[in-house]
């Protein structure tokens, strides 16, 4: 696909408001998690302003040197390609692994919307979400799954229960909340062991 | 209202914890606005969500020096007293006098539920977009005006058509607009003309 990297001013930004039109879609994407409430299933628009505040304000308990602004932009970023590619239940092994390539073709499509260096900034973004090499990245992707255990724990187990999903699976997420963040690890396992305790999630 | 201003660790991370399971209640708070495809209106969080984002889209827009990173910060809290005091709607005069009290309010209670120092920051962010003095606030306060009138653009005349809003009130949010950002203030005088000369927008 041919694209034009140094656009006149105008049609630059019109570039970015096709691309702010376009991503107001991810509105209407809906997730397996219910709010905190149990009321509904929340959509991935909302799930991504949550993770980007739960990045301000659990900040500390990232490594030290840990770029948490940067952590906020990847997570309201991270969930872009779903707008094409749907979201995946993380407790669908079959699904996960099918998702990946038609999350880049998704990404392939929704960040070359944007002028070229700035849609390749936004995809690296992604892509370091991903790949969960950098401290920025394992702390989003600790916060991403520490959120989903934070509501079933708060509406009798939610999902879980639902799905029939067992503590062994979401202590494999627990172990990604750790290596993002010890404290936050700690924490969710404990959520954990008390959903447990109160008959919420079987082991 | 006593509160232990430094809490032992734990303690913290409880208080962190529970600003967080609060702060859920953003995404039951309905917005005047629709989605850009018109299918419904939007809720609070997801509006944050998407202003967020739009301030890492559209930060060239903003005045040379701005500090964008502060911008999406302060978009990402900048309606978490609606939680408390409800949204309003900016065409509704009264309404918006009457909230200004009732936002300081909640923002005591809610900014009150984190740590002490970390809540006195997080509510100094809130007041800094109201007060509209820096230009990081005029520029978030730029994008949150942006929003609306793009969104109604994309649904022929969205609620202005709904609520009978008039061209001249239209102008006076773009006025705002361009305070905080000249190029994004003349896009949206363009869209509002569009929309008028489409019969979307009542002069």
């Amino acid at each position: 696909m041919s694209r034009v990297t140094i656009a006149p001013e105008e049609d630059r930004l019109n570039a970015q408001i096709a691309f702010t039109v376009e991503i107001d879609k991810l509105k209407r994407v809906i997730r397996r998690n219910l709010l905190m409430d149990g009321s509904r299933r929340e959509n991935t628009a909302e799930h991504s302003w949550y993770v980007g505040l739960l990045a301000m304000v659990l900040g500390e308990h990232a490594p030290t040197g840990t770029d948490i602004q940067r952590v906020v932009s990847m997570l309201l970023v991270h969930d872009l390609v779903e707008i094409d590619a749907g979201d995946t239940f993380v407790y669908d092994a079959e699904a996960v692994l099918a998702q990946a390539a038609a999350e880049q073709t998704a990404a392939d499509r929704i960040f070359s919307l944007l002028p070229g260096e700035q849609g390749a900034e936004m995809r690296a973004l992604w892509e370091e979400f991903e790949a969960r090499q950098t401290p920025e990245a394992r702390f989003a992707k600790a916060l991403d799954r520490f959120a989903p255990i934070l509501a079933n724990h708060h509406t009798e187990g939610g999902t879980w229960g639902l799905f029939k999903v067992k503590a062994s699976q979401v202590r494999e997420k627990v172990q990604i909340i750790e290596e993002g963040s010890p404290s936050l690890g700690a924490y969710a396992r404990e959520l954990v062991d008390l959903s447990i305790a109160r008959g919420h999630l079987s082991e």
